[in-house]
């Protein structure tokens, strides 16, 4: 038996099937077993020899005290439909469009005097003597409504169903008990959930991890009443889950200016976190991130009281956890668990300060997958995801590794896929020997220093706001992917930050999304001082790489504030009678820096601002792609990203050219399907193939060009 | 001879080829022989007993004059490139980059005062004294400047090539002097221009009519020294190159208020057409139109005087004459004269109050067009032009009528073209037969009466900024062009004309452009007033068509301000986390609608507002085409538009079916290709064929359904 075989492997057992869980244990190299969600683990598999995970989620699963409290009941700010006003007063039933199992209007005392009507015509709030609440028919009444004029309602409505039971319920037709959620806000509430803690941790002797799922307030997730339009807002990153009178006057205390419901709702677009947000809204997420972490410290020091460890789930219920803001470590957890298809997670996870950093693979052991697409069942392929997701996974571990895998679901399903079981084992030896050489010392990383510059800088590193097949419309989560498994080092500051200095220790900055948005940054950059900075540490020798519409903002000369650098601006209407730069794309550079395959997506109203840029591919007869120098540095712009092997190169050698360097390094793979990390304390060359053909491949090294062919998503270790 | 042989035709003569001119003359029914740039007209030619039209450009051909003058001639502010400072002072050489043979500083202490120099980082100005002007080198320099903002300077040019002859010049290579262009702005040069024009007047007793072309100031056409750059401003709408330190003191005088060089410069986008203007541009707009009148009137009523005809050309240096402004007719001409590609310019002519319309048709006779493509030359085909262009024409006068029509350039370069002459004859006898059609009563017309709302309203009726080839980014003018031939009634408004009452008498309103241009309205659509009027007036019954981003403004509820009614929203980056509504298409409305061939561009970032609208196409999931109805009325959205005959149809289509009418009305074709006029009084129908192939059609009449069998661009008239 190898070092490789065993360990860092959280396995989920299952009741029933005890001897497929510890054969599947053995057969992984499991030192830990697990429940998942509507699993649980008998005593033989309990007393086995492994460590035991075991999963809770402390605001639910409650449904009797909190039938006892229903004013303890998790809230949010919902507004009713937009309604237009024609003859007469406008009645707003409130629930219209909501989904009834969801949400309950709120309508007491406390929660009424939160509530706000606006006419959305003049964008003014309808004073509270023009307008009154009938209770009974759950409607408000609007009495001198302006006719032709649209008005909307705000008010507060618990929430009588915890968002991911009632997932998991709908998806799979479950006829179960609908679970509540409870807010801790309250003391009364804490005091339960505390004990009810301490009784668990009193009737879970064999626990040897704790792992909540999460803390407190689940991302936000509205639904709605019509099968044609059941998501109506859907956010891992908002906070909108976490409000109530009681927060509300809280926060007031504390902060020393109330919040109101427009604080929240704003216009019915509410806050998403890929737009910028404003200070109210900061601070609203520090006062409750503080609120968690209190809590939650109490939670995970009674935990450490029974000597067990405390572990967070990064998704689900994890708002105001918030593993990157400086508060994450007063929590005290032992480790972070973290759901991951792709890179950016798997980096997401491995950044984060804990001891422990776990991810959980996919595929979960369910019939179905995410999309609804078959997995362990009739049609499904789990042995390809497992590949996929592994191929995405497995770059970024190269680069920076966690400290254990596992795998989530019913154990059962597995038996019929026998290509599968092997597959993990495989995937579980890859994972350890990876995580053995960054022992050994670090891993080799090219002279690019990156710094991706966006709104929320560090606190939201890596990942914009959930998975990637949330926020693939995004360029940015496609350059966060590429990024997670190329051999250079990677930060995430915001505007501050540079202001501050953060530009000291990097090379390049990379800034990419759609105007206004918290990627491009929007009004963030009508500040001069930012401009200036950036300007002068590009002058002297930084790259700045543009994706999109960055640093994109209205009323200056340039609509993109670093065209200067960039050499490309967008029209937004002004300029369309203003002459072009004819160009010729530079077919030398191009060559060089895009390898086959990868390509930018077409533009419309882009042009060269001074006609100097190096113009290295266009659409249309629109330049997408351009180097333009600026004193010692370079701007490069890109017109968007997707990420793909191809492309992902592509952005590795616009960086080696931005900083002057010749593209032919040393530990680089001469075919853009495969990439490659050197660990020089241990002498190991790892190959990896991410595609799903046979490939072959030269690395210059040190010691010459090697050679390899590659199977499929292979992974060769070879010692130079 | 019938009596469509002859008359309404103008003849460019040329001398040396008066045999040819007399025989053309003749062939093509011409009643008046013209001159052109670079011909004369023999007095053989001028005394056959033909109307004889003289051009003459006032403004341009005095250079002796000029050079005793040359503070006399036209100016314009310009803005230097914008320079990054980086340590020191900053040097900007204010003639970098513009075309040397076009301007030239002007550094006289009147124009001085009004130079501006600002740090465009900061949007600041640039205190007078931080910079000083260097007049040797013609360098402004900035002593204090911040390392790594962005400065410019905004300074006042004569222009010493009037700029059509310069286009001529450089296009055809001329070796001839430059032309320069006066300004009688001041009391002097008025003086000597009227002079002159006695003078001309006394000297050309043969002259029928004097065509103005135009009045005093060319559209705006800025170049650049670089050839890879040559045009960096082009705007057949601005006024630009009406300014002079004069005209701006006679302004303040006038206004009270006086208007900076930053007034024109904007950051270096000027005020292009396209962009909605503000109440100073449109001031001083209204303040030239006014000068322009007041001396062009005295022009006018010396040719009149002596016993000629004034004709303005509607091109070329027309600014300030705005034929749909409220001062038109006080100017006096008897004609208007518009050189047309497209069927909107041709309603662009029929529709300004003036007693002779006539329109100056393509190709003209010259060896290459426009694009610098062969006409009467090796590898052109004019016959196919002319029957391109004279398809768009033809439907546009079947509509509405003009008094004349004519050709320009060097007519020996028609001989080698035999076919080219035959088919200006039957042109000439359609166009004469179309014209006594309108004589004998109106056109039948569908009760569609549409209102194109905009910024500039009907002052910029029918053209966005000049010719369909420059201004086809834009989707409106892809509008208009259908909108010129279709059986409808049809004004264009403004915002503030719907406030006061303009849309009692139309039941359609077409608004389409860009976000935040002059065609979709960009600020106007804040006012809450516009909003409840017209969605009021829909609620009645009336029909909203939008295109493209319709009434989008930041900063309330929807972009789209008219999303209540199209159903169609457009999500700025705020709405990206919200759900959207699922669709079908329904196949049934499209079925009726969407004529062969015809369709919607695909669009980003659109979704359902209330999930309520019929969607008739979509793309990549997008819904581009929608129609939802508003209490009686309907709001219709389209994606976009691009004009041809499929896509004609279907507006007309969309038009009906929002009124709830019947799509197979009488006197419409059943093949989109074609179109037919009904003129009721004399019983006679048009039909044509819009397309190049052969085509048959049937028409609904009150006599039953009549068939037709048209070749390509056919017209048939026939009585019913």
């Amino acid at each position: 038996m190898s070092e490789f075989d065993k360990g860092g492997f959280t396995l989920p057992g299952e009741s029933g099937y005890e001897d497929l869980t510890l054969k599947m244990a053995e057969k992984w190299g499991a030192d830990v077993i697990r429940d998942s969600d509507g699993t649980v683990l008998s005593d033989e598999i309990v007393n086995a020899g492994y460590g035991i995970y075991s999963t809770i989620c402390i605001i639910r699963d409650h449904n009797e005290w909190a039938r006892a409290h229903m004013d303890k009941l998790q809230q949010s700010f919902l507004m009713t439909e937009p309604q237009i006003a024609a003859e007469g007063a406008l009645t707003i039933h409130l629930m219209d469009g909501f989904f009834e199992e969801q949400f309950v209007v709120n309508d007491s005392d406390a929660s009424l005097k939160y509530w706000e009507v606006y006419d959305r015509t003049t964008e003014e709030k309808v004073d509270a003597s023009c307008w009154s609440y009938d209770k009974t028919g759950g409607n408000v009444v609007i009495s001198g409504a302006t006719p032709f004029h649209t008005y909307t309602v705000s008010f507060l409505a618990y929430r009588i169903w915890e968002e991911i039971s009632m997932y998991n319920h709908v998806t799979n037709n479950w006829d179960k008990e609908h679970l509540m959620p409870i807010d801790p806000r309250t003391q009364e509430a804490k005091d339960y959930m505390y004990q009810w803690m301490e009784n668990w941790c009193e009737t879970h002797p064999t626990t040897t991890v704790v792992r909540f799922t999460s803390m407190f307030y689940n991302f936000v997730w509205i639904w709605g009443s019509d099968e044609r339009n059941r998501s109506l807002f859907s956010d891992w990153g908002s906070y909108d889950f976490t409000v109530s009178p009681e927060a509300l006057d809280d926060f007031e205390k504390e902060y020393g200016y109330a919040l109101c419901a427009e604080d929240f709702i704003n216009q019915g677009k509410l806050h998403v976190t890929h737009m910028p947000a404003g200070k109210k809204q900061r601070d609203y997420m520090e006062f409750t991130n503080r609120f968690v972490v209190e809590f939650g410290k109490q939670l995970v020091e009674l935990v450490h009281k029974y000597g067990k460890k405390a572990y967070v789930f990064y998704d689900d219920s994890w708002v105001g956890v918030e593993p990157y803001s400086e508060h994450f470590e007063e929590f005290g957890f032992d480790g972070l668990i973290k759901c991951v298809f792709s890179g950016y997670e798997a980096r997401l996870c491995a950044g984060a300060k804990v001891e422990t950093h776990e991810l959980r693979l996919h595929p979960y052991l369910f019939p179905v997958g995410l999309g609804g697409a078959p997995t362990f069942t009739e049609g499904g392929n789990p042995t390809l995801e497992a590949k996929k997701y592994w191929n995405s996974i497995r770059r970024a571990l190269l680069r920076q590794p966690v400290d254990r895998i596992g795998l989530g679901g019913y154990l059962h399903l597995v038996e019929p896929y026998p290509d599968f079981c092997d597959y993990i084992e495989t995937v579980g030896k890859e994972f350890r020997r990876i995580k053995s050489m960054h022992g050994d010392g670090g891993v080799y990383t090219l002279p690019c220093k990156v710094a991706v510059l966006h709104s929320w800088g560090s606190l939201r590193s890596w990942t914009l706001s959930g998975h990637f097949h949330e926020t693939y419309m995004h360029d940015l989560i496609h350059v966060n992917e590429a990024l997670s498994g190329l051999p250079v080092d990677v930060k995430f500051i915001d505007f501050e930050d540079v202001k501050a200095g953060a530009l000291a220790d990097v090379n390049i900055v990379i800034n990419a999304g759609r105007a206004g948005t918290a990627w491009s940054g929007g009004d963030a950059w009508k500040d001069a001082a930012l401009v200036e900075t950036l300007q002068k540490w590009v002058y002297d020798g930084g790259v700045f790489i543009g994706v999109g519409e960055p640093s994109a903002t209205e009323g200056y000369q340039t609509y993109f504030r670093m065209a200067s650098v960039l050499g490309v601006d967008e029209d937004t209407g002004a300029r369309v009678c203003h002459g072009r730069w004819q160009y010729d794309v530079n077919t030398d550079i191009a060559k060089k820096v895009f390898p086959e395959g990868a390509g930018v997506p077409a533009r419309d109203h882009l042009y060269l601002t001074d006609g100097k840029a190096d113009v290295l591919a266009d659409a249309n007869g629109i330049p997408t792609a351009a180097v333009h120098d600026f004193g010692k540095g370079r701007g490069i712009y890109l017109g968007g990203f997707e990420v793909n092997n191809a492309n992902t190169r592509l952005l590795l050698n616009l960086m080696l050219y931005g900083l002057g360097l010749e593209l032919d390094q040393n530990y680089l793979t001469d075919n853009a399907q495969a990439e490659c990390a050197y660990y020089p304390a241990s002498g190991k060359l790892v190959v990896i193939n991410n595609s799903g053909e046979k490939i072959s491949t030269g690395i210059k090294t040190e010691k010459g060009t090697k050679n390899f062919v590659l199977d499929a998503f292979e992974t060769q270790i070879v010692d130079l």
